[in-house]
């Protein structure tokens, strides 16, 4: 939760002159997100006939310039391909990206729908389907991008925490060594790819009453496994608080994947590993977080053992059918 | 900008069942405001026609339940007497106080508007109009409470502030001092009284353009003297960043005020003892704040400097006239 840039009123007003979304009524800080700086923006419109909500997003520095026209133009085109995600608004130039309070910035539409707070296996089936649109959505995609979360990352992370790895949890630094040596080792480089999130984690998947009402927060999209993308909501929403795995929601994200996108034999085999990677990346950048914490922040780090937990879970498993699922389940 | 207390999607849901406002279609956290936790809750309106906004406040700790009657009272009959300010939504039952999430919880109508970072004479001459006619309209509440943020108060805060002052400015504890028995001494019992707001500073005060939309936030609103609510506003509205005042804003809040209701010459003459009074009791508020600040809270406290150096202002000024104003100019 932060705000991490303020906006004066007279920045604010200038801005929308590049815009025809009608006289501002509201601009309030959101408390949620941890790495940009999102208001809810709302307007008369064009035509001052009902308030209409946006979001304006200043993108902090963890976010690269470079990568801004892939994620908002990524955004665009799943928008037109029946995904329901925030669209940017294009200014009257045409252009998305601009910037305020010397930050990029941009305006996408206002996606109604609330995050579970708690995750049921009818959640996880609507995001399986959803998240298997999103791939399918993103094959026409045309722009490119390396996963900057990936196995090279986890490296540079490693160097980073090392030393203060068992400060954290005794043994911890040995544990991800050894992990990283695995995986890296074992990292897949053949199964199909595409467009993934990378990011699916509840607050960035958005319900109305049981059905899923859309996606947000394409800021770690990429081209990658995506087999990976599921890998990552299994961390992300198949663990329950005491750190056991609900084998009825894994089951739920995978089948209800599957029926739109069936898995291949080696997607399904590798579900283990790609699960392990995906635990150590995220314990990898909460470690760092934690770490590197600046205690006047606004935002509180999150715990990185949780995802140490769900790496030991990963690590013992017989096979993929510990998610709940045998092959002739998802295969189509 | 805080928001202290999660409210799960069921709990939200349940709690919902009691008012006809329709079904939920968002509800983010808010990052204003830093004693109460707010979210915006947008519902698809009782007969589903088109989005509609609210406020969702739960009650913190610094709010004494006991008193939220008297306000959430205070701004029905406000907005029934033509004072813009948030209206609490009644529930099915009548009720507008319940609880969620074990705190005190109340929905109030959203208000549209943003409050002025940079604050202008002319939003100074809005807001002493605006509070004059609350102040007016304030005379028919039936309520009655006590300004827990008078002068016993400030007895309470220096004892609790008094060991470490000087840690924050060398000396600050025996200036607090002196200026408490000066203030205590002279302070006065005998002025027109009635609803004051009691903390009108700019984020409590939105504009759509350059006129003033709505007031909010009325959880220090109390019965005490009238001139005193602009004392608060002389100190929150018309200070420039390098501690000097602005005559030119405080003459047009004086005035502004003086056109709705005309100052007595008791009034007129007590400003500057009730701006010493005021900036002492946010200077106290603000020092206890920065004392006892939890590095691990999400919220920054505010530099009390700022109320030391207006406190400083006041103590030196020859009469009110350092206001920028003679009292036949707002006399009526």
């Amino acid at each position: 939760m932060a705000v991490y840039t303020d906006v004066s009123d007279e920045d604010l007003v200038a801005f929308l002159t590049d815009y025809d979304i009608g006289e501002v009524i509201s601009f309030k800080g959101i408390a949620e997100g941890v790495e940009n700086t999102n208001y809810l923006l709302q307007t008369m419109g064009r035509d001052a006939a009902a308030p209409e909500s946006y979001i304006l997003t200043l993108y902090e520095k963890r976010v690269r310039p470079e990568d801004l026209p892939y994620f908002l133009g990524l955004m665009d085109h799943l928008a037109a391909n029946g995904i329901s995600c925030p669209t940017p608004i294009h200014g009257c130039d045409g252009a998305t990206l601009r910037e305020l309070a010397g930050r990029p910035a941009a305006i996408v539409s206002f996606l109604a729908g609330i995050w579970p707070k708690k995750s049921t296996p009818a959640h996880c089936a609507e995001l399986g389907g959803t998240m298997a649109r999103m791939h399918e959505a993103g094959r026409s995609y045309d722009g490119h991008r390396a996963n900057s979360m990936s196995v090279p990352s986890w490296e540079t992370l490693i160097a980073q925490t090392q030393d203060k790895a068992d400060t954290v949890v005794p043994g911890l630094a040995r544990i991800i060594e050894q992990e990283f040596q695995y995986t890296a080792k074992h990292w897949p480089d053949d199964l199909p790819s595409g467009v993934i999130h990378a990011d699916l984690f509840p607050d960035n998947v958005f319900f109305r009453g049981a059905r899923l009402s859309g996606l947000i927060d394409f800021y770690f999209a990429c081209n990658d496994a995506l087999a990976y993308d599921l890998a990552i909501c299994i961390n992300a929403w198949c663990f329950e608080p005491d750190g056991n795995l609900n084998v009825n929601k894994a089951r739920a994200l995978l089948c209800g994947y599957a029926a739109v996108r069936p898995l291949t034999r080696p997607e399904f085999d590798t579900l283990p590993l790609l699960a392990r990677g995906s635990a150590l990346r995220f314990l990898l950048t909460r470690l760092y977080d934690w770490i590197n914490h600046d205690s006047t922040a606004y935002v509180q780090p999150k715990d990185p053992k949780q995802f140490l937990d769900r790496l030991r879970f990963h690590q013992q498993v017989n096979g993929p059918s510990a998610y709940g699922v045998a092959f002739e389940d998802i295969s189509g």
